[in-house]
């Protein structure tokens, strides 16, 4: 596979930062992932829109240009030749003189890996809340360390995925937006403190047309009473819940607003 | 300069991380920082102790024991050959195959660097008080987000260092621990939900001889009544606060009980 470091595209074996940098020193950095099909990048612009705003907001500077990205993602992909994959583009805080504060020149790098994602419209999973507020809601940063931490106590509850919830006000998954159906077919999802999802975007759009949709707080007592729930990622598209904290939802099976949602996602992503 | 990459000393300029790292990857990691005087290291095994203790607590596995990376210690600051010196030891989350989940093997580098600590007496600084608190405070994880994104704040505002408050509660500076000095003569510091300070530790242990010290909650009540204030560190030794938000604390020089402090472990560190 080839990877782009900074202008150059190459092997990703030879892809190494020096130890100087901000994200090895210091765990600062900023990324985003995106996803082609048939060879394709899927919602490219809006997925640049974040990049180069999760850099402004950590106060990044980013040499290349968005046209000057973009071309280099282009060849990358023509020259990885992956009809689907998750194509990750990481900037850091660079090689930083005094291991502290961020570089004059970041560095960037564009990954691309096989990755071909589930259509299986029957699966579905459990999550467990977890009390905590991302830092930085609002920018795609490096910070996982708390996902990362709590794998092996979500392995010991047996879900599949963690809900961060601050002091019972709903917020988002690690990696994917949350969403519920209440008993009036409502769809809602976390307004505040979060990482607006590309998925999610497209959502909020393409579901006005067939369901009343709503963006505002959500407590744990709207997660109660939830009929459905759904998360919704570049890499999961819209995945159902049907099982939070051991609590089985709905009848444990995907329900009817989330399977027509994921019905004409589907049609608007693969056609 | 010599460096540490696992078990391997090497040029400076060879060390390099692939950038499936974990700490490239999701800025996950912790280190240590201590420092050689006179070729010798400080409080080498207190740092270990944290060290060790840092990575459990982010689930991180260390490769080499601790008599291990003793001896490798000792080798590479032999090689190095600077009388004084600041030397790092970083553990990271190692080459992820799926880029989220912790390797089985974590990554470790040592840096050393030539580094003098200003011993002038009548140096002293000034805070801005901030409302964060450290995610997984016991810990010296990578996490300085916050901090590294606060200084161009800093600088605007005119002052050299963050003092952190959860809701008003003191806590830490980014790097360094925090203490004052009441209406009594009595050396108060945070006690909880901080990262507990090697130099802070050592405060503690002498400075009961001569004063009263007590670690308890202090809140921004306590300093606004404090009559001197310093922060502690491995880098900065014992540093006179006499400004905070750009209030002025006593005549703006620093104190009595800090001038007595900072001749104590002076003595106690340098002989």
């Amino acid at each position: 596979m080839y990877v782009l470091l900074n202008n150059s595209i190459i092997a990703e074996e030879e892809a190494t930062l020096k130890i100087s940098d901000l994200a090895i020193q210091r765990g600062y950095g900023i990324f985003d992932f995106l996803k082609t099909v048939g060879g394709k990048p899927i919602f490219l612009e809006d997925h640049l829109d974040r990049f180069y705003s999760s850099a402004e907001q950590m106060r990044l500077p980013v040499k290349l240009s968005r046209t000057e990205l973009t071309e280099l993602l282009y060849m990358l992909i023509e020259k990885n030749q992956l009809a689907e994959s998750g194509v990750r583009i990481t900037l850091t805080g660079g090689y930083s003189p005094d291991g502290f504060n961020i570089a004059a020149a970041s560095n960037i790098i564009v990954t691309q890996q096989d990755f071909v994602i589930n259509r299986d419209f029957e699966k579905s999973i459990g999550l467990m809340t977890y009390d905590y507020q991302r830092q930085f809601a609002s920018a795609k940063t490096l910070d996982y360390l708390k996902a990362i931490w709590l794998q092996p106590v979500l392995k010991e509850k047996g879900e599949d995925d963690i809900l961060y919830h601050d002091n019972g006000v709903l917020r988002e998954c690690p990696r994917a937006n949350f969403f519920l159906i209440n008993e009036k077919d409502e769809i809602l999802t976390s307004k505040s403190n979060i990482l607006k999802g590309v998925t999610r975007k497209h959502i909020l759009k393409f579901s006005n047309q067939n369901f009343k949709i709503d963006e505002r707080e959500l407590t744990m007592d709207d997660l109660r009473h939830a009929k459905e729930a759904f998360i919704s990622s570049t890499t999961k598209n819209i995945l159902p819940v049907t099982r939070v904290d051991g609590r089985v939802l709905g009848d444990g099976t995907p329900g009817p607003v989330t399977r027509a949602l994921m019905k004409q996602f589907d049609k608007y992503v693969y056609g």
